[in-house]
């Protein structure tokens, strides 16, 4: 495999509204220090790919509005590289703007598309299996999706129905899909968990580039035709001007509705790498290490009085006394402050709402 | 009665400790609105007492670090009427510093001394007691204690035991106290309540001039002669230097201690005037209206969920959403947050230890 080919896209223009108020519109989870790690979660997703490929190949998408995080947060990496949409359209659009432009320069470019608000405990792991699926996808015109390893019945992930029976002849850790799932109920997620053959669907995907140009051409030809009218301005001054023309006329459609709905030949990479979305407080609250009383502490300086089994986020440096608390989101950030049940967090919605 | 007679001495060196993170030393809680109402204590303090007296009849002591907020707070205050203490001394010295000097000037002066960390909801009424207590202290060398009709068993207030049985001839709502108390315990407060002759001791003393520097000098006669040693300098260029020099050599010792644990022509007159000392989160929680839930939320922007009997305090401009708590304070204020059952309330200090 040639990782001169090897490109990643970035996807980074979520809004992390079941993460308020850490995050919010104004500055998304993506670009916060989620883990109180030093590092924020782009960050992160920027440095685990450091070893898929070279920098040079490595591409962010993102609104507009965020543009200067990015270059604050990434100032070594290739501005040119951070392609801007000038509004929100979910992922097929901003995957077909990556793709259509890496295809221009290079047509045997080998394709990861990332989130950058997911996190990942096990990066070797992570690495070798992206590896993996990226010379299966080197050879082949498939789509690899990564599957994880269910280790509970969740009901805040999609998931990837598998046919287990036989793997690839070219690569043994690949199968081919069955299905997509959308979200399950409680005792759905617990079948599902008692099959073995269903994954959680991280939302990573892999292909080579020919092969998701065209299946964005054949399954959702408008949105193939407005990036053939850009494709002239790729790399040119007139770029953004054109972007900020015709990406609001795309469909406002994620890629698996766009096309791993529509497409047969789709395989999964079930793995195991300390995988979760960060999607709500309460996966932050599972993949973070706990004090002997479960609480989560992330901050420079929170101190726990007879409290179990809370989440205390801070982002700016506070004093924080938490007393006689037990399962509750303890979570402030800038002039907003949040109190309220773990079990409650699918509500952080309406509470945030104005 | 000559109400250019009449001096009034706010105490306001305080540093409310109990009201963490609200209050601090850095800003205490006279320094801050901490109704919510757009005044802060000490100006609500001098908004009693200006039907009382004239303005530069009011005289404010308070610790030099905080003369800043004093001037921030009082604009038209006469600064020569703000007394600066270089260290805390408690308050005989306080009281020492401040009738000395009113002495110098006025000898017939008729003085009300007050902490202005109280709130007070009936106006009028104070100022009527206020005014029918200095009638009697001009005629007489009474010391003359505002005893809050008690209206439950509060553990956190002194006692003030009184002889209901005569009242004065010259003023029939004036009596004689024949005790202090401390603060009782739960059984011993629910004792004094029944008996109807123990009242709140609001630490609001009302005497003329020469009946309190003539206590002073009997009985605590180093205190008595370091402000002697000042006296010639008051009202000159090297006020402050001597008071710098010499107020740190007072005896730390309240006025309790100092006075009228000795002294025995006491009196005290029982009012009602919707008098707290805002002690604690707890009575403030009390003394402010609270919603259907029972909550009490001071703060622009506060959401309750679910909540019951809690108390919500912000000072600054947030937005804050709690859920799902009972009883319970949410206090939060520059970089400092406290989650804490209001049952636990005077662990505060130690919370608030660095």
């Amino acid at each position: 495999m040639n990782p001169k080919n090897n490109h990643v896209v970035i996807m980074a223009g979520g809004i992390g509204s079941r993460f308020w108020p850490m995050s919010s519109p104004k500055l998304p989870k993506q670009f916060i220090d989620a883990l109180g790690c030093g590092r924020t979660l782009i960050q992160l997703t920027v440095d685990r790919f450091k070893e898929i490929c070279p920098l040079e190949n490595i591409w962010i998408v993102t609104l507009a509005d965020y543009a200067e995080y990015v270059k604050e947060q990434l100032p070594d990496f290739p501005q040119e590289h951070v392609l801007l949409e000038p509004c929100r359209r979910s992922t097929a659009p901003c995957i077909a703007y990556a793709c259509w432009k890496i295809k221009a320069k290079n047509p045997r470019a080998n394709v990861v598309v990332t989130p950058c608000d997911h996190i990942v405990m096990d990066v070797p792991e992570f690495q070798r299996v992206v590896n993996s699926a990226l010379s299966f996808t080197e050879k082949s015109d498939a789509i690899v999706t990564l599957g994880m390893k269910a280790t509970r019945p969740e009901t805040g992930y999609g998931y990837i129905e598998a046919d287990l029976s036989m793997a690839c002849p070219s690569n043994t850790e690949i199968y081919r899909v069955y299905a997509f799932k959308e979200k399950p109920n409680k005792a759905t997620a617990e079948r599902y968990l008692r099959r073995k053959n269903y994954f959680w669907n991280a939302g990573i995907f892999v292909w080579n580039v020919s092969t998701i140009v065209n299946a964005l051409r054949v399954y959702q030809p408008a949105l193939g035709s407005l990036f053939e009218r850009m494709l002239p301005y790729f790399y040119t001054d007139k770029e953004q001007e054109m972007v900020n023309e015709l990406f609001p006329l795309c469909e406002n459609i994620s890629v698996d509705y766009a096309i791993m709905e529509n497409v047969d030949e789709i395989y999964v990479l079930p793995a195991s790498f300390g995988w979760s979305d960060l999607g709500t407080w309460g996966s932050l609250y599972e993949n973070l290490q706990k004090d002997p009383q479960g609480n989560v502490c992330v901050g420079p300086n929170i101190k726990m009085y007879e409290s179990r089994n809370c989440v205390v986020h801070t982002t700016q440096e506070r004093k924080v006394v938490v007393q006689g608390l037990d399962g509750y989101i303890v979570a402030e950030k800038d002039d907003t402050l949040l109190v309220c049940r773990m079990e409650e967090e699918q509500r952080i919605k309406e509470f945030s709402a104005e």
